[in-house]
């Protein structure tokens, strides 16, 4: 698991006065970033190999909102792995209160968006970190 | 069921060349939003008598991405309804083509973000333009 | 002059219950986009041509808010061309109000974004179209 | 003088490869939360106590594109203090080479958004920290 902090913005609430609805989406990707590097995959190197993760599948589970000036923290998790897909699972928390819970699944292509293997350096440091999957 | 068309800007890429991910939600509120307009509930009102429709649950499937400059539709349904959450689904398209499949749900609540039971006006208006749950 | 509607959504919004202040730039790239396509150059054939035009100075004076589901105008004009730039100026309005003015320049460049001259086709549609400088 | 920290997400990029030009207002309010900090003031603080800061004007310079998974630094000043606005300034740096400069003017006001006179408090913070307009 990588965890990351996030102190909300302006630009992230809306006139409901806590962090619009799509935006925790966007949480979730600087936590799918930090998650790879943190595994030594940097997603900037991936895309300069030729690959890219594009998502498949979001989905996003609101308990309580986060509010301006929160300091929240995205918690990243390797959840799956498939042939040429991966599954990310997120908790968003303030406080130890989990706010928000998801996952994105991502399939793995190339340049013409083309579904493929992953290559084995790749596979193997996704594998030995995969987490188990208790939730 | 409703549609509106919108115009896909560079603001709403990533350097991917399509859609970024999280703005399909944003994409479905505003779906959301003229469904309920044309079914006689302007969600600006719902507001103003003190309820709002806070967003439960999203998903969101990803099929074909949508790019610069693209009209695409957004078709909107009105989904499920409960004692206090409805729950919209979504169909994103480009030339009829399905590019992006969703749903949202959410609670219906009062100032203090408690849920609350529908007013019967409201009630009324959704119930009779819920959609056949065919998809 | 090119006028274009927009609807403002939940998502423009911040907690001051107005429209977060950078995504006016946003509107303004709608109006720009527009603009440049009612006089006959679509900015997606102008980038697969491969010309680009970024932005070198924006600027935007706020002086009344936008709020959640007004029918906003975004008035754009083509406000100065020189050799390798332009600059379209922005008014935004509501029911006649003027909420926003704005300016952005922006150089003409290549794939390698160095700044090239306007070929000839563009040059002349752009000065056909070229305000003049009342404001 | 303020320094803070930020990686470029992929949700900052668009289809050009580089931040969108609406995002480093974003960014330059990141940057202005901060400096408030910094010296004493934190802004949902001042909301808290019944206070605003809606911005008037703001203006950027675009010098050279800030791009995925860069680490930037954005710099940001107290440029200048009236009775009822401060200016800041803000330069937006990637390994010392500067990109982006800007500047946001806002007005201070009550819940009726009426500019009104800065507290003493408030008033003195300001001034202490207010930096020598070299640029």
């Amino acid at each position: 698991m990588n965890s990351i902090y996030l102190r909300v913005s302006y630009a992230d609430t809306d006139q409901m006065g806590m962090v619009y609805y799509a935006n925790y989406l966007a949480f979730f990707e600087k936590g799918r970033t930090e998650l790879l590097r943190s595994i030594g995959l940097e997603y900037k190197t991936i895309e300069e190999r030729g690959f890219y993760l594009p998502v498949l599948h979001a989905e996003c589970k609101y308990i309580s909102p986060a509010k301006y000036d929160d300091i929240i923290t995205i918690e990243t998790k390797l959840y799956e792995i498939t042939a040429a897909s991966i599954t990310c699972s997120y908790g968003v928390k303030c406080d130890e209160k989990l706010l928000v819970t998801g996952k994105t699944k991502h399939s793995f292509v190339n340049k013409m968006l083309k579904p493929v293997r992953f290559p084995k350096d790749i596979k193997e440091l996704m594998e030995k970190n995969l987490e188990e999957q208790t939730i």
